[in-house]
Order: structure tokens, then C-alpha cells, then sequence
């Protein structure tokens, strides 16, 4: 038997009422309280430790939670949030370790501001009760109403909303409010005057993170935002794996459509528990993310996209009753999922063109969406073309070995003093003890360590250097950052020859990517008249160490500027704007896809770029003087 | 653990193979043998009882069999088909009595010829596969195929058919067949090409029938023809009772719904089964009905359609995708519900209108579709009046002590010689031993025990008469129309006073019904060019003895015409044309409805049409002189 129970959270003193039998998970998400969800709510990951306060206010530990907590933590009353099923009245105190880490995410982005045109409308009417001298059927007489007040003649109703139809008139004494979707669908009726709580999501889904934001669509503001890990990562870090385990797993695309849905649907309750607004009152979603990720999201098998040559199943935008497709707003809402280019130029890509507006300018633009793959653009309102190259996930802390996400505890800035026994300095994210590096720390590092002399263009130790912090371990040089004394793991904080490596092959396959799609389209490194940067690093990175260390190409600083999470904007913009909504269309036909895969001069562009900054020092004129400088230095001070 | 089997139906010699598990009468109606289904296959009627030959190719008997079969049944291999489920191969015998009865029911009606214009179109198209050279998605690849083909630019892709588009594109190498609704939704692809298979499906949802139609929309001819009785009628036998059931019962109208989804679906799987047709090949349902089953089939509580002031939920046509209803044809096909008038004017009766043409020509046509409801319309091409009366369903053979529908056994004509004392003449269904008496002969009944002096014109029986046929039992007078000796039950089939009174109610409310019509349009008997009458009896009804017991005005007999099953006629024009579609649309929205229920002159009215033919002999000017000589004979005849 279900019963209505009252369940503190703790120390932040929030209460919540809700039905027994439902998980402390759920729970704490219902009231916005963000706990860790690395494995989706399984009780295979641990993480989501709480501590109940009267332990038999819960259900019996089970064996997951068996495996995961130490005796002295059950006698303690810990529990898994995910496991555990609430009985009674309780309160919870949720371990700082168990919440969601304070990421420095970049949530928003440059957008370009767009007028006001959501495709969601609410209308409060008042009908005329029927009687034997106007017998108009209820739909009608709604109609006839909207009709007076909108001017709208053609109007659908969803077949969900008319199944209710007679009941909620009635319900409601004829006073109710009409939402219209595109001014042809009626996706809502709601007793009363609701019109004032009309909102929209909108969610970029990476293949990391799930980042979303709650938009008010009367003011087109946002009013919260909110990011899990993409829980799928329990089934494939990157996207090949995924995509493969889709496609040769029994129930593997199920599996991972419902994955990334639960995910998506967790964004959604979050955001809306912050806000304090029903899901229910939300009626539109725009969805982007790359190919890969749009594909599962809809449940479309994504093999092709990842085996050539690379062709996506749909590159128009799709809409899908919120209902059909399991994303928790309004039922018969719409979900809008932006369109695609090309199997790995995906719908984040083209919300990165939206909301940078390049195509809008004169100007040459470079624009770069870094992250495991990195999109890269050049072009202007005249034509744009467009590719992707395999970058790796250096830059988001992964495959490096103390590398870590931009979350609290990461180095995100650091600088190496020559001068001063290499000491290093370092600023990390919520200023706590350093745990790890994450992306704009690691191109620092780099950087650092060229300028300094600690490596060569190569990307080789130079074992020249005489300081205890340029050390060999089991026969592999290595630098360290941070002494473990200082560090908030114990050990010592590292790069390592390896690690130079990975991000030697992460850069040059962005700076050949450059390379070539600027070939292609004729243009210069002088022509270009901005370079754009989008993606999530740790804050923005130094772009005098980006080109130190040949991430992009030889273009002046004050030309380089970051724009943040341009997809997650232009989604947002997508919302909030039918015209937009077009533009994004228009740019996913329009803009050229250049497969590198296929281009003859990647592969030796590729090779020349693995050297920092590149193997031909004409490629970045503006250095040429500053490294002739180092060389001498060098040899001047190890002769 | 499931297996193929084959099942051999006798004495068809029908063979099938099926998967094992399966009920028997599952199996029938996948093999186009139509086995009774009064209980809807839930084990209560008892009615489906078949013969297994090989007891142990079948599941154990159930409780539901063990009630309804005897001793010696079970020894002899009974079963109930809708309880046993098949294990192995076997073969089953269908003995008459479990047979769907051969009804004379009316499933042609007059139809309008219309130009073919279907909504549904299937284009077989060979895709060139993509390449690094020509790398365009899927989605985009077929639209040029077809806008190639068709002109057709703007296209959507059903939500469901995007899913599975990758896999099928390849698994059929590119050789597909497109099916396109409306011109602008695709609703299927298949492999290789089926552009020869495609077909649509009518449906009349009556409130005792279902009858349907498989119409092949390339030529648009019917294929196939199929009908049940309306499982509904578990949970009420008439209307109102239904709508009580589906307004007051917990989940009574999901219940509802559910069950007249599964007496569609029926329908459909046996129609296609006899046509040897795919039901993936059915693209396109079109549904009409009364409003209640309107409104009860697309879920939508009908309790306000019925009490006052009987406002409907909608008017407009519907379109609901199959899947998302739950008609079982190509899950993304359409499934389009006709408009309505108003509560007691249904889709059928906009269908009878559709179908007998009478809002196209310049001549008066009084139209009455007779069953539980009448639907009685007024007018021509410049203005059509409407309304709606409750005659009961004395005329479907309900209510009538000997009454029956009109299948294999019942008496549908009629006569009485006076001159040979009351000898009953009579032709049955099939032309087997009576079993009792269906609508067209109920009418002969009265009008020949008329004509005969056996009952006045206050329908009492005149007791004066000498025949052992008029007899008094337990104080109430009947007449024998069949002595046992010939009757099919061993009992004679009677007509009682109160038979003669549910007759006399049923026509007065059809009589007062034309009468308020015809004076509210100021329409005079004399004015109507064509009085057309629909609705399934055993067969056409005599016209004469129609306007001698003063079912309908006092038109000359050539001018009436028996028009039919109208209804499904309409259903079966707006599922071959999309101007037929509009059409229906227009009659919706401009046939003018009149409720009786709130006509000063009605109760009157009805009150002089309870005397046969009429209180008023005015009304019937032409039947003036013959009840003069009549009375006279009588007169005469006993004094």
C-alpha cells in the first residue's frame, strides 16, 4: 500500500511530499538535489552513497548495496540513493561526496540574439455552455473561439487531447487554456487560465554530457540548466563503441535509445525541479547533438554514419510527439531535433553555425567545435564548407593519465617558471586541493613545457633539463605538475611521454583538418578574420598557447575568441525562434561536407602537424622568431 | 517453446501454417473461416464449438470448456475454438451450428460513382547506393528519388518508418517501394516492389454490426466483404445502455473502445484472409458510424452526445494513425473517421447523404435510414434538413417475440390469404424451415393482418375473426404466423399484441419524424420527387404495406427506392476518393440538424402516428378509398 510520506533533504533543508515506495534517487531529483548517476540508477556504480537517518523508514539492503558499502557505513545508516525504496516520513543527509560534482560546464554559449517566435502558444478562453439552441460539438465550439481571438481558421487537435476533451470542458466549467503548436495542432487543454506557464527545453546531447536549459517561451529566458553524464557511457566511452555495441548487441539500439532518453529525461526533471515547474507545462524540446547521438536519441541505427562513406539516415530536421518518442513534457508536446549534415557533422554543429552567425557575415570566419571529434567551419555568408576529424578526447581529460573533466579539484590554468626550478603555478576549478588536469590546463602544460625548453618540437623530453620534477619511471619520462604533499589524491599530478603523444595526435588532426578545408576553399591564413572556438574546456584556453602548441592555425590573438557551448545556444535559439528554426535548416543544406577521409593531402598534413607547433615553421610565421630565440637559448644553455 | 504447424480446416480442406500456441479460432480466422463470436473469444457464449481431431494436438480443457460442452461432446473432440491452443499439426472440424450464420445482410448499397482519386499512392523506385562521391542520407536520397518521380518536394517520414529506414534500404539493396499518404507523409517502405498491393479498408460500425469492405485502391473495386456482430453488444444490447456502461463502469470506456478496435480488427483480418491480402498492405481505414460508436471506436467518453442538449465532442473528420489507435494494418497508415452532424446524426448518416447523391440534384428527396435511430434527412442540392428518432429496434427483429435478424432462417416476406382461411405464405433466408420473423416481413405481418381485417387501425386484434390462427393465451390475443409442425424450432411463431404495439411505436417516431421534417422545411408530400430508404432489413420491404401501416408519407410507390447499405456505400467513397472525403466534410458542416426533443408539434404528431396507417386519413389520400372498402367488408363480413 502507497502512502503519502514527507522526506527532508539535508543540509539543505529542503522538504518534499511524495508516495512511498519510490527510490531516495528519485526522490532527490523530484526535489533538485543532484546526486551521482554515473551508472543510470542500476546500483552498479556506488556513487549515489546517502545516509538515511532512521533506517527503518527504507526498504532492506540489497545485494548491490551489499557489494558496495562497508559494514561500518550500513551500521552508519548509509545506503545507494538508487537502491534504497522510502516507506515512511524520513530525513536524508546526502555526503558531499555523493553529489554532482560542481563542473564548470560551459552551459552557455555566444547566441546570437533572434526576435521572439516560439512555435508554442497558449490562449485562455471562456466557451459559451452548450444548450439546445447551439448545439456546436465541444471541438468546434473551441475552434469558433480561437477563431475570434487568433484569426486561426485550420486547427488540428492531437488525438491524445481529444480523447479527454468532453470530460475536461466540463471539468473545468468551459473556462480552459488552449496550447497550440505551429498554429496548426492543439497539443493541450488546461483547466483555468495557465498562460503564464509556458515553457520549452533545450538539450544538447554530447557524448559525454547531457547539458540542458529550462526556457521561460513567454520571455524567452532561461530559467535554469542542469547536465548529467551521458549515462550511455556505461555501454562505450566514445561513439564507435556505442555505435557498435548498437549495432551488434541483441536489443543494443533499444538499449541505448532508452539509455540516452532516461538521461534526457532526468535533464528535463531537474531543471524543471529547480525552477519549480511542472514538466507538464513544459510542450517543446529542441534536441541537438552529433550524428551519432541524434541518431540514437531517435532510435535509428547510426552503423551507417560511422562506416563509409558515412551517410546519416535523415539529414532534415525531425519532429516527434514528445508522447511517441518517451521524452517526459506535455504528452502530445513536440520534440524538435535539429538537422544534421553529415555523418559526423551533426546537429550540434550546425546550432554552433547558428549561434555563431557566420553565415551571416562578410567576414571570413574559422569556426572550431573541439571535443572527440571537432568540427571545424570556414567560410562566410556566401558559402560555407564544413568537416570533422577525429580529435580524440584529450582535451576533455581523457586518455591522459591524471587528465580529468572540468569539474571541482581540476588544474584549468597552469604556467611553468624557467627561471625558478620549473616551479609550477596552477589555478584549479572551486579552488580545492588539485585532483587532475582538464583540456585548457593540458594545452598549457604543453605549451609550458615547449617554451621552457622541457620538450622539443617533436614532443620528446629533452633529459638536458636538470630539475627532480623531469623524471624517469620504469624507463618513461614523465614531468610532474603537482607533488602528491599538495595534491587532494596522495600522489604526485604527471604528464607524461604519452601523454604528450595523445595530444600531439588530437591537435594535429584539428590543425590538418584546418589545413585541408581551408585549401579546399582557397583561403588564407591571412583572409581569415575571426577564429572561433567552441567546446567545453575547464574556462576558456589560452589561445597564445593553442597556437604555441599548433592547435589552430597562425592567426593574430585578438582575432581568436571563444564562444562557449554554441550548440546548447543554438538549440536554445531554435526554441525560441521559428526563423531560426529555418536558418537551421537552410545552413544543413547548404553548407558543403569535405570528407577528409577521402582527401589525398590528409595524411601528410596530418604527419607535418604532429610536431609543436608544425613540422614547417612557415606554417606559423608569427613564431618563426620567437623559436629561432628558444633554439638558441637551448643551445646556449646545454653547451 | 513455439513451433510451425499446420491446421486443415474441414470441410473447407482450408490448410494453414501457423506458429503453435495459438487458439483455434485465431487460426480460423487467419484461414478466412468464420467461426461465431458472440462473446468476443472470451469463453462465455460457448458458441464456437469445433471438432479436434487428434485430441492431443491441442492445449487441456479449460473451466470456460468444461461449463459449456457436454460429457459426450468432450469424448468426441469438441473444443472451444476461442479456449484451445494448438500444439501440433492437426485437423479441425466446423460444424454448421458454430458457423458464422449466413445473413442476408445488406453490404452494397447505392454509391454515387466518383472519379478515383486515393490518398494513398505507392511509388517503386531504385536508389543509386552512396558513396564517398555521393554521399547524401537516406531520407534526403529518397526524396529526390520521388520528387524525380512525382514532383512531389515537401515529404515527411513517419516517426516509426524513420526508425527502421537504414536497415531496410539495405537489406532490400536499394530497391524499394515507397508508400506516400496525402501526398506528403511516407507511411512504408518495402523491399523490392509491391506497387501491385495496395488496398484500403470501409467500415460501417453499426450498433448491433460491424460490416466492412477490402477495396483495392488501384482499381477501386471491393475485393472483399465481411461482417460481425458488434461485440459491444456484451455490455449492452442499444445505445444509451453502452454510453451508461462507458460513462459510470471503471475503465468502461477503455473497455468499450478495446472491444470494438478487436470487432474492427476482426473484420478486417477476415476480409483480408478471404482476399488472400496482407493486412501490411491495408494503408488506409475509413470508419463511419452513429455518433456514439463514433465517439466510443476513437475513445471519447459519449455520454454527453446523449443527454440533453446532445452536443458531440467533434464534428470534424478524424485522422488517427492505425498504430496509435490500435487498427491493425500498416502500423503508420491512416485511419480516417468521417464527420458527423450532431449527437444522433452520425458519420453513417453523412455517409448515406455521400452516397445517395441527394445534396447534388435540384429534386426534393425525403431519406430515411431506418434502425435503432432513424436518420431522417430533407432537401436538396440548395439545403438539406435533418433529425433523428429513437424507433427502437422493432425492425432489426429486437423486441418482437419471434423476431430475429435477418440470417439464414428467418421469414423476410410474407402474405395472408383471407380468402383461404389466413393460410401464411412465406419465404425464408436460405431458404430454410422458419425460425422466426426479421424486419422486411414484421412489416408485411402487420400490413397483411391489416388488410385482412385481423387487426383494426388502432392495431388491436379483431377478436371477430374466426381462425384457429387468432388465439388468446394467458389473456392476451396472438396470431400464428407458423405452426409448429413447419417451424425450425418445434414452436409456432406467433405475433402478440405487444409486438404489434413495439411496431406501431417504431413507425410512429419514424412517421412524426418525416412529418416535423417535411413542415419545418415547408416541404408538402406532394413537393417529394424520390423517397429513399436505407438500412439493413431481410430484404427490400414491400412499399406497399410500408405506407399501409404508415411507416413512411403517402408518396406514390414509384417514387420510392430501397437505397441499401448507404452507410459503408459512403465509407467505401471516401476511402477511394479524396473529393468524396471533402464532400462528406461540406455535409457535415452544412446539413442543418433539428431535435426533435425540443418540437412543440412532436408528441402530438407521434400520437396520430401510432394508428395505422395514421389517426388522420388526410395524411394518406391515396389509402383513403381502400380502408373505406375495407371497414364496408368488414361491416358486411360480421353483422
Amino acid at each position: 500500500m502507497k502512502k503519502n510520506i514527507t522526506v527532508l533533504f539535508e543540509p539543505e533543508g529542503r522538504k518534499i511530499e511524495v508516495e512511498s515506495e519510490i527510490s531516495i534517487f528519485e526522490v532527490a531529483r523530484m526535489a533538485g538535489v543532484g546526486i551521482r548517476f554515473e551508472c543510470g540508477g542500476k546500483g552498479i556504480c556506488g556513487k549515489c552513497k546517502v545516509i538515511v537517518l532512521d533506517k527503518k523508514s527504507v526498504s532492506k539492503l540489497t545485494e548491490n548495496e551489499k557489494r558496495h558499502l562497508f559494514p561500518e557505513e550500513i551500521e552508519s545508516g548509509y545506503r545507494l540513493a538508487c537502491q534504497a525504496l522510502l516507506k515512511n516520513d524520513t530525513t536524508i543527509m546526502i555526503p558531499e561526496e555523493s553529489r554532482i560534482l560542481r563542473a564548470k560546464i560551459q552551459v552557455f554559449g555566444l547566441e546570437r540574439p533572434v526576435p521572439l517566435k516560439v512555435l508554442v502558444g497558449k490562449f485562455h478562453i471562456k466557451l459559451a455552455k452548450p444548450t439546445l439552441h447551439d448545439v456546436r460539438p465541444d471541438f468546434e465550439r473551441i475552434l469558433n473561439a480561437l477563431r475570434v481571438q487568433t484569426g486561426i481558421c485550420e486547427l488540428n487537435i492531437d488525438y491524445e487531447v481529444l480523447k479527454f476533451l468532453p470530460e475536461i470542458l466540463r471539468r473545468a466549467n468551459w473556462d480552459v487554456t488552449i496550447t497550440l503548436w505551429n498554429q496548426q495542432k492543439i497539443i493541450a487543454i488546461e483547466e483555468g487560465d495557465t498562460s503564464d506557464r509556458i515553457f520549452g527545453v533545450a538539450i544538447d546531447i554530447g557524448t559525454s554530457k547531457i547539458v540542458g536549459c529550462l526556457v521561460d517561451l513567454k520571455s524567452g529566458k532561461t530559467v535554469s540548466t542542469g547536465f548529467i553524464e551521458n549515462p550511455q557511457i556505461l555501454y562505450g566511452e566514445d561513439i564507435i563503441s556505442r555505435i557498435n555495441f548498437a549495432a551488434n548487441e541483441k536489443k543494443g539500439l533499444e538499449t541505448l535509445q532508452r539509455v540516452v532518453l532516461d538521461g534526457v529525461n532526468h535533464v528535463i526533471s531537474y531543471i524543471c525541479a529547480q525552477a519549480n515547474v511542472d514538466a507538464e507545462n513544459v510542450y517543446e524540446v529542441t534536441v541537438v547533438g552529433n550524428t551519432a547521438m541524434h541518431h540514437l536519441f531517435l532510435g535509428v541505427n547510426p552503423k551507417y554514419t560511422a562506416f563509409s562513406p558515412f551517410t546519416p539516415a535523415i539529414k532534415s530536421p525531425v519532429n516527434v510527439k514528445a508522447g511517441d518518442l518517451g521524452v517526459k513534457i506535455c504528452k502530445s508536446g513536440n520534440v524538435h531535433v535539429l538537422p544534421v549534415i553529415a555523418g559526423f557533422v551533426g546537429a550540434d554543429a550546425v546550432a554552433d553555425v547558428l549561434a555563431s552567425g557566420i553565415h551571416m557575415q562578410k567576414e571570413i570566419s574559422l569556426l572550431l567545435d573541439i571535443g572527440a571529434n571537432t568540427e571545424i567551419f570556414v567560410g562566410n555568408s556566401e558559402d560555407i564548407l564544413s568537416c570533422s576529424c577525429a580529435s580524440g578526447p584529450a582535451f576533455e581529460g581523457a586518455h591522459i593519465r591524471h587528465g580529468m573533466k572540468a569539474v571541482t579539484g581540476a588544474i584549468e590554468k597552469l604556467s611553468i617558471n624557467s627561471a625558478s626550478d620549473y616551479e609550477v603555478e596552477y589555478k584549479t576549478i572551486g579552488d580545492a586541493a588539485p585532483l587532475g588536469i582538464c583540456g585548457s590546463a593540458i594545452i598549457d602544460a604543453v605549451a609550458e613545457m615547449l617554451k621552457c625548453g622541457i620538450i622539443n618540437r617533436k614532443g620528446r623530453f629533452n633529459l638536458n633539463v636538470k630539475t627532480p620534477r623531469l623524471r624517469i619511471v620504469d624507463g618513461n619520462p614523465e614531468f610532474v605538475l603537482v607533488w602528491r604533499g599538495e595534491s587532494g589524491t596522495g600522489r604526485d599530478i604527471v604528464i607524461t611521454q604519452r601523454d604528450l603523444s595523445e595530444v600531439q595526435l588530437a591537435k594535429a588532426a584539428i590543425f590538418a583538418g584546418c589545413s585541408i578545408l581551408m585549401k579546399r576553399k582557397n583561403v588564407k591564413v591571412n583572409d581569415i578574420d575571426q577564429l572561433l572556438i567552441a567546446g567545453s574546456f575547464g574556462s576558456y584556453i589560452n589561445p597564445e598557447n593553442a597556437k604555441l602548441i599548433g592547435l589552430v592555425p597562425d592567426v593574430p590573438v585578438e582575432k581568436v575568441k571563444f564562444v562557449g557551448n554554441t550548440a546548447l545556444a543554438g538549440a536554445r535559439m531554435a526554441l525560441i525562434s521559428a526563423e531560426a528554426r529555418e536558418t537551421a535548416d537552410n545552413l544543413s543544406k547548404s553548407i558543403r561536407y569535405l570528407e577528409l577521409a577521402s582527401d589525398p593531402d590528409f595524411q601528410l598534413e596530418f604527419a607535418m602537424a604532429t610536431f609543436l607547433p608544425h613540422k614547417n615553421l612557415d606554417r606559423f610565421p608569427s613564431l618563426k622568431e620567437f623559436f629561432k630565440k628558444l633554439n638558441n637559448e637551448e643551445i646556449h644553455k646545454h653547451h
